[in-house]
């Protein structure tokens, strides 16, 4: 055991760790190791390494610190040497003050936060305020210090339902001298505090704070330890599935000031544009500063390159003179230092070979990196940035594919709002950000009233605002720019209608009520004919009109479009009900048709009297009859769809809804249905009463009402196949495939499938021309999940419905969820809500064992899923583990689709 | 190949096979050969075993025939010395003719029918009708075959939409004739009739009827061998799991006649009473009469023995000399047969060692046994015949045990109606059975109204007439004698909470419409106060009073129970919400609760309130303070409830339902509310409003409520443990279990865990006294029985909640499903009612899941069973194999869950 190394050094560009020994090392402690190797001056440390935690963990601290102390000391005498400082200086040298951090193989909350300053006592502080100059902030580094060290390692913190005893003294000594901020301390009054603060540490830790350094960072050490196993750290551990053996290393580096004059400085800068992408090196930098100063935004940061000096004073208005006195460039104020910057920017970019956003630290002309990251960026910048870097040669295909994050291509698929406009419009209200893209139009209380401003005048621009929507305000919301709803979540009607056609919406906003003629916002009401803005992106709610720009496709999506397409093993289909949608979706890439749901052509202009006057008829004769001219309706919408997807598959789903949806539920409309089909009101009222359930989403609908009603089915099978027989005849290549919904039970499929197959005989029969048709069913039901293996015995496909799967695995009910799912995300008790993200250990369990069931029956069935999960990357790349062919999304998300198919592929 | 044996002979007291001999055999052929080889007369036949059928599957018809015809025509040698009669006689004897029966392994519908009298052709009717002296019935038995062959053989049928050509060519003479039924054709219309048979089967088979009697012979085999693929037996058999290779055997066997003259009879008899079960020889038999006479009722059958015969005389007022004349016992008209017949009937009950039902049949004075097969029994016979045989040494306890119908001892639980009452009372209407019983009572339409009349007089009776009941409705179902509810299914809220009462239900009767002052059945108005009675048992509903009988429950009974726990593994708890109960369910032998409901305490009289106060406060404060008053009041009930179960484990469950189930949710009871808590009405109508869902089977409700609102699951534990401290104070042994409602995911768990362990440990340092209590988790969400390996972590038992447990996992609600149950029962979509037998294949797969994978986690954790499958046999025995520890149910049907526990056990 004694020839093990437990402590690795690194300094002086030069380190005895690497970035390949994450696991010994640490994340932060393995790249620490390597900026030095790649010669960026990085301020000199060590990492004790993650075995240590478990020897601390089965050993105990006496024998932990006692197997370091040699190692430790020989680490911290290279780093004084490097810093030429000392730790626990007498005054022979600089005072070395160090942090200390933790750092597992992956990050992870719960962790010990870090410790600055570390090595300050009463001695140090006088040497360090004396050799800087400046005695404010040595005893302010001194407090924080305590501060921190109390809280954190020594477990000084607020007693329960009062504040935190260190802040009630700060807050005390600013009252008295009646400061508004802590920046008007003075050095006494710091001196002050922390004597007081030694004090709050003796009274709540039971001893006095330690003076001696080696003391402290022994303390700081084994805290970073113990805070592997706090409650925290085993949830997320075991929510995340980390093994508790891998432990966490500690990280020992030493601190570095901006601030000791005007030879020093400290910025942040990024190796390119994050906002567009561009390959140009900038940044902000500020003299004889703290990091904070520079975000803190009391100084006016400065640029670091001239280049981009000039164009901010351009911007601004600001003279070449005046900029070069008062805010010239690092470039020009300290060349050699810029110099070094600009080398080691290039230098990081290539080693990561990724855009990087560094922040640095000059002391006394010494240039030091604290820390390198890859930089966030824009969905624009992602994009052009992974393009150029491939053509560039610095990165490969797969590479540029796997450096997207899909979600953000959204923000390259809607319309979105001006800067300008953002900035000058007036904010009313934050609701679900439930489809994205922005829109601006007159507020409008009905769906009539929508779309018959938009006929009136086709230029006008809406903004349908409702309770919540339902089926019959579709061509409404068509009409419509964009819908806000007072109620529903983000996958209420409302929402996952908007998505399917990339209209923008907003739902449960807050603080919002809506009436049949009102919306009051916070007490103030819009009237009809009043201008709201929507930001469907972020849930925004403004007043007035915020000027909207397109969205335009350039050159690098389209780029990005093909390499995804190239790479990916899935296809993605669409979600599309009509052959607009259909079309719009093929534009986005989409290969065949996912889920194309009957019902909602269903309310259409007077195709709602047909199916009420089915459901109204006392028996199967009646029934027959009002389904005959529904017929000819659904076949040329099927014509229509199944031409626009021509030669690709189109899966199409029997009717799906409870009939009560279909009912009229208000006395006008019962009224206009008794006058349109000749029936008394009372008999439509009988039958809407009789219809109600207590619970729809569990009741009478799906495949439920082709087994009870089998002439629903025989007409809607009939409609297809007749419509694909007559594209045929034309010359052109249907692929329907007809999709029996909410099978529970094999017999249920059965009895669909039957009744199909021999209307599909019939026609081909009657016409003298056969089509291929396939017959499947959504897996919707958790029962349909676990008996697969019988159930694919008469279902060529499967597609998931992981919407209602999701409602029923977890018994949520998609329309009331609203009233918990927050607090339960707000709790941590769900880390997402599980119908925007699959949850894949519940619901992706029933997945992949109907997979596996299914395949063992049926080796080449096809796989597909259909619920709002399949635009969703990590539910894409679940998919694409499970071994699904194909997922389907609103035509919106057809790119994301595509690029995280591509992405789990190459994965 | 040539070695091999096809054909097994069985007659005259001998047979080759033997009724060990099923797999080969079938089961009727094994067993027609067994009562040969024990002696007993049997018309002589012989057996094509199983193995052709594979062989005829594989290698065709007239190979097969080919195997067959010199082991056929042995074994036809073989019966033709039996019966001195010759196949295809052309006089030279009496004409044999045959049956032919289908005979699998198993009973198997789907399977071809029997072909009587297979052998006529226009030759041997003329010597049948010769020989026998009767030719009328001689060609009524041709007709029969021609019409029974040419179905069933030669596939003769209707056509669409028209009837059985056979039946219209009867009707067509009938009609002619001028005759009221069969009965009156003469033998001249027969003879008719048998020619246009003949032109039918001509007509639809396109081929002659065949004359030839070993053509036929091999017709009806080859169409038992191509029944077994029909797709109603491929159905059939993929349901029950029967592999295709087992295929059919073929039964051929002599016909015998009763009908023959006076030395002719035929009858039935039964080894003991099947309606008493007393050990007493008993039947029915006429001379010269065939044994569908015997049902038929035109003639009075007589009795068997002479005990009977005058048992019987003495009932109906008829003097010895007329009986004795007229209606002589078998034992005095057939002296010698008679004796046979005792004897063979003791043998068969021996050997059988069950209670025998017999057929048989003299012809010419010899007795022949046509079949034996173990009786059918009321529910008192079945025990008494068990009790009483074990106690004989006939059977052993294992058997004895077996040998009975878990849901026949429902018979003896309930109370029944008299005999004569029913007899004499007058249907109304028929629902479901939701809960057995029988009851008598005045109907009224309010809960509050049935209470009040109790109240003003305890020895009123009232039934409880409703649309359907709610919580609020407790005490009003608890005054009644039964309830009667015009919707709703066999779990509805009136089936559910009637059967933890033991009180008789039903609930959706045909024809009835429940307003609120009035019950109309069919068109006729009953009004308050109007008696009805309700048999619960069967659905049936009696105008007026109809006289009960309370249940005793006699020695027998007793001794079973004795029987049934010494044989058992699992245990039985009870579903009970009230000390009432539990003492009720202990009674009934219920070693435990293993569900009770906290929420059903919370509608009795000022609770209510409090609960609504709760409900309606706007904060946690006021929230709490709400709860302070519920407290007191829920420990009080607690302490009843542990106290009454001393001893035995308690699960009490946490506030399960939806909050708006509390609130008053007309306006009546909202002015009520507002006058009684000092609320402004609007806001008790807003949150009424705000607290609607759509779903609220899925909503927030369950765990739900106890994670957004923690202070409901402290005040619940604080009173649970509270109450289980102050048992122990007192000295008693309470085993408080805290069941966590709707659990599905573990975090969920984990919260309402810490809650309740926190306030454990503050009432133990409050009160300086600890008990044993367990904390556990319904499994009733699917996502928790996939993921309940993690849940186990935090679960010290589960608890199969199967009703909710089977919504999820097939996508029915209760409340709503009887919309299509029922025709999809009708329709064979499903089997039985899975809320009523468990879905051993979708929900069961779940449970067997969440067994293995707790177990898992935790080798000891405690599994059980509270949903209302807890009492049904087939599940219990499902809930055995899946390792449960025990199974609750309601008092009621403890007793059958105890009877099942040990059947599952002993099988």
């Amino acid at each position: 055991m004694t020839n093990v190394k437990r402590v690795y050094t690194f300094g002086n560009k030069q380190a005895e760790g690497n970035a390949k020994m994450k696991n010994l090392l640490g994340g932060k402690g393995a790249n620490l190791a390597e900026m030095n190797i790649i010669g960026v001056p990085v301020p000199p440390g060590f990492t004790i390494t993650t075995d240590v935690c478990t020897e601390y963990n089965t050993q105990g601290r006496e024998k932990v610190v006692d197997l370091l102390t040699e190692e430790v000391e020989k680490a911290m005498a290279f780093v004084e040497q490097t810093m030429n400082a000392k730790f626990g200086s007498k005054g022979e040298a600089f005072p070395l003050l160090m942090s200390v951090r933790s750092g597992a193989r992956v990050s992870m909350p719960g962790m010990m936060d870090t410790v600055l300053n570390l090595g300050l006592n009463d001695d140090t502080v006088k040497l360090i305020a004396e050799k800087s100059g400046n005695e404010k902030f040595a005893y302010d580094s001194y407090r924080r210090f305590i501060q921190m060290y109390g809280g954190v390692v020594m477990g000084v913190e607020a007693e329960d339902g009062k504040h935190d005893p260190f802040e009630v003294i700060l807050d005390e000594v600013k009252d008295a001298k009646g400061y508004a901020s802590d920046a008007e301390l003075t050095a006494e009054d710091l001196k002050a505090i922390v004597e007081e603060f030694k004090a709050v540490v003796r009274k709540h830790a039971g001893v006095d704070f330690p003076t001696n350094p080696w003391e402290q960072l022994w303390g700081a050490v084994c805290a970073v330890f113990d805070s592997w196993n706090t409650e925290r750290a085993i949830l997320y551990r075991r929510m995340e599935q980390i093994p508790g053996e891998w432990g966490t290393a500690v990280n020992v580096q030493a601190m570095v000031y901006g601030n000791m004059g005007e030879n020093s400085a400290t910025g942040v800068c990024f190796s390119r544009d994050a906002s567009t992408g561009e390959n140009i090196f900038n940044g902000e930098y500020l003299i004889n500063a703290q990091g904070e100063d520079v975000v803190a935004g009391v100084r006016t940061p400065q640029e670091i390159t001239l280049e981009g000096s000039k164009r901010w004073a351009a911007r601004g208005g600001v003279s070449e003179e005046v900029r070069r006195a008062t805010f010239p460039s690092l470039e020009e104020a300290m060349p050699d230092v810029y110099a070094e910057l600009n080398a080691v920017q290039q230098k990081l970019e290539k080693h990561y070979s990724d855009m990087q956003d560094m922040e640095f630290t000059v002391q006394d002309g010494k240039l030091w990196m604290l820390q390198t990251r890859n930089g966030k960026r824009t969905g624009a910048a992602m994009v052009r940035m992974a393009i150029e870097m491939l053509e560039e040669g610095m990165i490969d295909e797969k590479t540029a594919l796997l450096r997207q994050d899909p979600n953000k291509l959204d923000e390259l698929l809607h319309p979105v709002f001006s800067t300008e406009g953002i900035e000058n419009a007036k904010l009313l209200s934050k609701g679900l950000p439930a489809s994205p893209g922005a829109a601006t139009g007159m507020v409008v209380f009905s769906a009539g009233k929508a779309e018959k401003m938009v006929i009136d005048d086709p230029s006008a621009k809406v903004i349908l605002v409702r309770r919540e929507t339902s089926p019959e305000d579709l061509k409404g919301m068509y009409a419509a720019q964009g819908i806000l709803t007072e109620r529903g979540g983000m996958t209420s009607h409302a929402a996952v209608v908007a998505r399917g056609m990339g209209k923008c919406c907003i739902s449960s906003a807050a603080g919002i009520a809506v009436s049949h003629d009102k919306l009051v916002i916070n007490g103030v009401a819009y009237k009809e004919g009043e201008w709201i803005s929507l930001d469907g992106s972020t849930g925004k709610v403004y007043e007035g009109q915020v000027p909207t720009m397109t969205a335009s496709l350039d050159g690098d999506f389209g780029k990005l479009m093909e390499l995804a397409d190239k790479h990916t093993r899935m296809h993605v289909r669409t979600n599309a009900d009509t052959p607009h949608d259909a079309k719009a979706a093929r534009e986005f890439g989409a290969q065949g048709i996912g889920l194309c749901r009957t019902e909602h052509m269903f309310f259409e202009g007077e195709r709602i009297f047909a199916i009420r006057k089915m459901i109204l008829a006392s028996n199967e004769a009646g029934r027959r009859e009002a389904l005959e001219t529904l017929l000819p309706m659904q076949r040329g919408d099927f014509e229509g769809i199944l031409e626009a997807m021509d030669g690709f598959g189109t899966t199409i789903r029997l009717l799906d809804p409870p009939l009560h949806e279909f009912t009229p539920n208000d006395e006008a409309s019962q009224i206009e249905t008794a006058k349109k089909l000749g029936i008394s009101i009372d008999i439509i009222k009988a039958k809407v009463d009789s219809l109600h359930e207590i619970n729809p989403m569990l009741g009478h609908r799906g495949c439920r009402l082709g087994n009870t009603y089998p002439e629903i089915t025989e007409m809607q099978a009939r409609a297809i196949i007749e419509a694909a027989c007559n594209l045929k005849a034309k010359g052109l290549n249907p692929k329907p495939e007809i999709m029996v919904p909410l099978v529970g039970t094999v017999a249920e499929l059965k009895m669909q499938e039957e009744i199909i197959r021999n209307v599909a005989a019939q026609v081909f029969a009657e016409k003298g021309i056969e089509v291929d048709y396939l017959v499947g069913t959504m897996i919707e039901i958790p029962r349909a999940a676990l008996t697969a293996d019988e159930i694919a015995h008469h279902a060529e496909f499967f597609s998931f419905g992981t919407n209602d799967l999701t409602q029923m695995t977890f018994g949520y009910s998609r329309d009331d969820a609203a009233k918990f799912l927050p607090i339960y995300i707000e709790k941590g008790l769900l880390k997402h809500d599980p119908f925007q993200i699959l949850d894949q250990t519940g619901v992706g369990q029933l997945v992949e064992m109907a997979v596996q069931k299914g395949k063992a029956t049926r080796p080449d069935i096809k796989l597909g899923i259909c619920g709002e999960h399949g635009g969703e990357p990590s539910s894409v790349e679940f998919c694409h583990r499970a071994g699904l062919a194909y997922v389907s999304c609103s035509p919106f998300r057809v790119p994301i689709a595509r690029l995280a198919a591509a992405q789990a592929n190459v994965r």
